[in-house]
């Protein structure tokens, strides 16, 4: 029952353990069910099925990818045959060419599409106030991730989970930050560079390279895809002032939809608009700030008040989103909600640059040098990364 | 009239001509309106006037940013007076503490939200077909894309408009497209690098690196930002076959929606799975193929049919799925709407990988090699570049 499969019958890479066998089949007119020695049951569509045989004639071992095309049988293709083999296997001969398709019981039970099913395999994500982050703030060593590849993976799960994590012991010396963010893959660059280093500099383009105070914001909302994670090195930190605030945005967004629907409703359906602009670049992105995916939830935050450009919406939307906007914005100001922290030299913060709000207070140079040293790594990678890892911890090489 | 104005007085780097002046103003309860001398009217609300106050105090000259934030201030502040200076600036003193805003005539008429000045700041694609493509490709020419800005602008244009452009007599030296892509900006790396080469590889880790046949597709559909420009510049094409075909994912989409409704309706709904697995990676994405803006109008394509992964979806959506899929991909094989190419070398075709389908038929290296390199650019980068060589133009320097 606890059999490993070889990768080439399977459309991807991942393993699947063989926990359930199937048992029966029923045949409908547009999909089937399978009873599984659990009792529980499966609909799969004949089309889905189709779709899904991975036979080295609709999968080309050449690169693991289809080549079959599903607009190339019928709408209405059914089975002339369901068998279920002796090791759990489900052997579906196709009416329309007799072609044969085999599915692997573990690969079919992880992909069953059941109402519980998908609903077991929705992961909600940690939400986090002042409280909760003091308490259960993830902390993690320099050398350990660079070297183990489960505390590695330890590592990322608390990135995707709680959206920040703080990495201590962090080699000091410049640079240091690429390699800790290509543990996870390549670095996204930006019109800021693969690096950027976060100190006061003449002619500065972005507030950044000030001394000034940051309200709460995201960075680069008027990119289309707003950078992912965000890497923030400390090397010096002896200046007067210049404290990190980080916000759970989805933590105020959860809060504004309770207390303050309409203004909830505002901020996440009217576009603002975004504007970053220089001597050689113009970014601009129009978008709402609360970013709603087809269920409803909250997956993205997106504001900086120092990048906003002005709004160009039709007349009746105005008042309302500044209504929202008010609101969210004082929201951010709320100590109740901001995990407040001093970085020190060998510090890596890190975190999820559309869900997290970050800010920092004015510095004063002084009493000394200020340098933090970034870099984004967009989510596609850490979702990447963390499945990779998961293939070698699912079935164990022990 | 012409007076082309000093960028210290603006919150952004672009001029504003002076082509209309105000003449009188109203004041309303939220709002105020602004008579002009062409008889036009803008409505401006206090609110949205008081956030774009673009004073040394309000955008800090450091790195043009605003440093005032609009929850500050009441949410009924209004004016306590409004003039217009000689010059033809509108000058608002506020109520709640006699703060002073100034604001170009040429500024605010650009910025008017009123729906004629939205409808008419909109740039509809150019959408086409075979026969309008045939006709109508944009080509240009290396040197002089290379060379001068405003042949660079012009190709820029066509390859937002359009989708597509040709640009014939590059140099077929192996990196050459890098620095065309650097005309435009840098080039957005993958997991397949920065530049990719498409032959024939042994372990190929995706059907492009094989003699295969593809099927009509967007690269990177199991990204959440598809890559936006793609690049491909051929060096060598001495194999037999290999042929280019491209077609315009608006116009299938558009003829969807025309033809088959229900289909378009679901194929703009409904998310499909996207994956990319290889030994060292595993990208998913889930998302709809069409994907609309706010108004409902069709900004993306997210096609490929080899980089499919088993829907997820609730067992109603499946059927009208797959019929939404089988109309979309039966309606790119047809001629009508292909764009047929063999590649030469020196030619370089670019085009929006995320509204243009391209595919290629499977070729014969017994005939001879075949070569091209290729890279991507996102639509943020086209589009700030765009931006910058507009701000030249607008306002000749001779």
């Amino acid at each position: 029952m606890n059999q490993a499969i070889n990768i080439s019958e399977l459309p991807d890479f991942t393993p699947y353990k063989i926990e359930h066998l199937p048992v029966a089949v029923e045949l409908g007119s547009e999909l089937l069910t399978v009873i599984w020695n659990d009792d529980a049951n499966s609909e799969f569509h004949y089309l889905w099925l189709r779709d899904n045989c991975a036979c080295a004639g609709c999968v080309t071992p050449l690169s693991c990818e289809q080549v079959f095309e599903i607009c190339d049988v019928p709408l209405d293709i059914a089975p002339s045959k369901v068998t279920i083999a002796d090791d759990g296997r489900l052997l579906v001969t196709w009416d329309n060419d007799q072609h044969i398709s085999r599915f692997h019981p573990g690969w079919l039970r992880s992909h069953c599409y059941s109402v519980q099913a998908r609903a077991k395999r929705y992961q909600a994500p940690k939400i986090w106030d002042k409280a909760r982050i003091c308490e259960q703030l993830p902390l993690h060593q320099y050398e350990q991730v660079m070297q183990d590849d489960l505390a590695l993976l330890d590592w990322l799960r608390d990135q995707r989970d709680f959206g920040i994590a703080l990495i201590k012991g962090v080699d000091t010396s410049v640079g240091t930050v690429a390699k800790v963010a290509n543990r996870i893959s390549f670095i996204r660059e930006t019109n800021f560079g693969v690096l950027f280093d976060v100190k006061a500099k003449p002619n500065a383009n972005s507030a950044a390279y000030t001394t000034l105070r940051l309200p709460l914001h995201t960075d680069l909302p008027t990119r289309e895809l707003q950078p992912g994670l965000q890497f923030l090195h400390c090397l010096i930190n002896d200046a007067g002032g210049g404290e990190s605030r980080l916000v759970d945005g989805f933590k105020i967004a959860d809060h504004m939809r309770q207390h303050f629907p309409a203004e909830f409703k505002a901020l996440s359906t009217i576009a603002m608009e975004f504007r970053n602009t220089d001597k050689d670049s113009d970014y601009r992105f129009s978008g709402p700030a609360l970013v709603l995916d087809s269920k409803g939830d909250v997956v993205e935050i997106r504001l900086a008040n120092f990048l906003r450009g002005p709004l160009d919406l039709p007349a009746e939307q105005v008042i309302p989103f500044y209504r929202g906007y008010r609101c969210f914005m004082t929201l951010t100001r709320q100590a109740s909600f901001q995990f407040y922290y001093r970085l020190e030299p060998g510090d890596l913060v890190v975190f999820d640059n559309r869900r997290v709000l970050h800010a920092r207070n004015a510095f004063d140079l002084q009493q000394g040098e200020r340098h933090l040293q970034g870099c984004y790594v967009d989510r596609d990678e850490l979702m990447s990364r963390i499945r990779v890892l998961e293939r070698v911890i699912a079935i164990p090489i022990a």
